[in-house]
């Protein structure tokens, strides 16, 4: 119940113990072209290049921004929260010139901000986190996010580590450019393989860089031979992962998208109404609130940590605390895919409750 | 048996079917611990900086090249197989002066030609292959490849993709600065979390890197701040995959590492004199030929790939052909890790022979 990784399915935990076949096998093709199809249906795109990146989240979302950024590019990258500043360190190592778009942690980027430094610094490429897994944040309104992006030539990446499967997300329809995420989160599936997805546009620019991508690993241009038509060999597909990430899939879409957006709401309803019930505070407002990711103020009396720790050794359930200069004021509650479920929120609750009372802490309820 | 992923011990499967736990958990901070003194064994080094990189063996490659080459840095590169191309191409896009030590596909680097080549660049950077999946070619010497080049004051980096846990190796005692490799090959495991080591020298190097290197998900100045006494967050780690690694590294241990060689070399050993009897070459001499990955020349009457299918297809086992240049000209056959049993051979061998007789091949004995 940590911000990931989530409990894994206990049906795609099933098929990472089948054996390998290899990674140019026509059996392992056939794989690919259903891990393809089903990551379009999960990403609502029809865009033909979304794959599963050979490496966790953070290679993921290093393929978007390093292969998308040609050195001199102008970049914007959010300033509400610790995944924006990544994005501005792949971004810089990618050689672009990058502004952050003005944010405060624990609230959206404003639309009329991004306007503004649109206006400004006329980027060519704009970057913006759908759900911060710091702060618990939703990103409203990207489909306007887009036009004022489009409007001005520029493209549009967005990281979606912690809403693809679990809150909507629509990435034709809203005009998205570039989006990627993680399998851990709201796809319940081991870290390994991360789904990232590209429209046309973006594909074309990165196929006329004339500096090659500084990976070689996660050069597009190259991983583009693979996941291809030619399907011919780059580097060896973490295969495991692959056959993994198709059974999640496969599940999510057994489920319906819709369903499962409905499901991760409900639930994470449940959860934040149960502790509110305890005397906690969210963090973030419920206009903005990240039903996948719940942050919770931490109570001036109590020690984050020492609740965190016993959850984790009386419980055996994880949340964590936060990250960068959030930690010691929050804690960090998942509610990703299969983890959503009523009963783990009860015995989240109650586990809490137990910690609280233990730590001495006395709510104030109105 | 093909030049990889090799087969997967049935225990490794096993394990990458358990339930996750976090990347920052005590239990998975344990895990880690494991794997690193595993690896160390596996490579025979006391190598404080001995981590599996989250990607498959071309991450572990470019997180080695990546981070050592700095942007002016000459660099000298195998010109005898396909995986010095890739190395070549790793090192110019870090910035890297490089320049190719000659060589000829299907014999090992002239130790000779490589002081010599060393005498001419004077180069910051010496990479070599020590088993050439490409062409199935053992480097020998490596000890004396190091003399060479650290009387020159560079680092040496070695390609132990094909080595590690299948042929001799021994980092430290040959002075290897930097060695990494891949999990799918002789430590038969599911790739996606892969071995790299680095000495104290080559770790001081990068530490004092002026510009960042230019990936961030490999970015070893960050990553040590994971895997070294901080154990604080850079990325999730692939869970299931470092747990299959241990299990992998655990078998490697339990049957012992010179046990281990001398099972290779012994039954590599009965695969190529039972493909002589039935009339095949090898394409590499005895002296340079690596066991854990054999190559065959194609008699001129025979069609490659009509033989790989008929393999694939009838007898369910897998080989493949020549990589590049030698697409056409060779067959690949691994003797790798769980794959490297007796009845495997026997098997591939009865398949083979049928195979050729269905092509018309009529072995010209001596």
């Amino acid at each position: 119940m940590g911000p990931g990784p989530s409990e894994v399915h206990p049906e795609v935990l099933e098929v990472m113990s089948k054996p390998l076949v290899g990674h140019l096998d026509p059996a392992f093709i056939e794989i690919m072209d259903e891990v393809q199809e089903l990551l379009r249906y999960a990403f609502q795109t029809a865009n033909e290049w979304t794959i599963p990146v050979s490496g966790t989240g953070s290679a993921a979302m290093e393929a978007a921004i390093g292969n998308v950024v040609v050195p001199g590019d102008t970049v914007l990258v959010p300033g509400n929260g610790y995944f924006g500043e990544r994005m501005a360190q792949m971004a810089e190592r990618a050689g672009g010139d990058v502004s952050v778009i003005e944010g405060r942690w624990g609230e959206p980027i404003d639309i009329d901000t991004l306007q503004t430094a649109v206006d400004e610094t006329d980027p060519d490429v704009v970057c913006l986190v759908h759900a911060e897994t710091s702060t618990g944040v939703l990103q409203h309104d990207l489909a306007k996010a887009a036009d004022i992006v489009h409007e001005n030539g520029g493209l549009l990446i967005v990281d979606c580590v912690t809403s693809l499967g679990g809150v909507e997300l629509r990435v034709d329809e809203w005009g998205i450019d570039v989006a990627y995420s993680g399998p851990q989160k709201c796809l319940s599936c081991p870290p390994g393989a991360s789904p990232l997805t590209l429209n046309d546009r973006a594909m074309e620019k990165i196929e006329a860089r004339e500096e090659p991508m500084r990976c070689w690993y996660l050069d597009l241009q190259l991983i583009a031979d693979y996941w291809g038509s030619d399907r011919s060999y780059h580097h060896t597909a973490p295969i495991t992962n692959v056959y993994a990430i198709r059974e999640a899939l496969r599940l999510v879409a057994e489920e319906g998208l819709e369903a499962r957006w409905d499901r991760h709401e409900q639930i994470a309803s449940s959860l934040v109404e149960q502790l509110e019930a305890l005397g906690l505070d969210t963090y973030v407002s419920s206009e903005d609130w990240l039903p996948t990711l719940t942050t919770i103020q931490v109570p001036d009396s109590v020690d984050d940590n020492a609740v965190i720790e016993q959850l984790r050794t009386s419980a055996g359930i994880e949340i964590a605390g936060g990250l960068g200069s959030m930690a010691g004021e929050i804690w960090r509650i998942g509610c990703m895919g299969h983890s959503a479920r009523e009963e783990n929120i009860s015995l989240l609750v109650d586990a809490m409750a137990s910690s609280l009372e233990d730590q001495g802490f006395e709510p104030m309820v109105d």
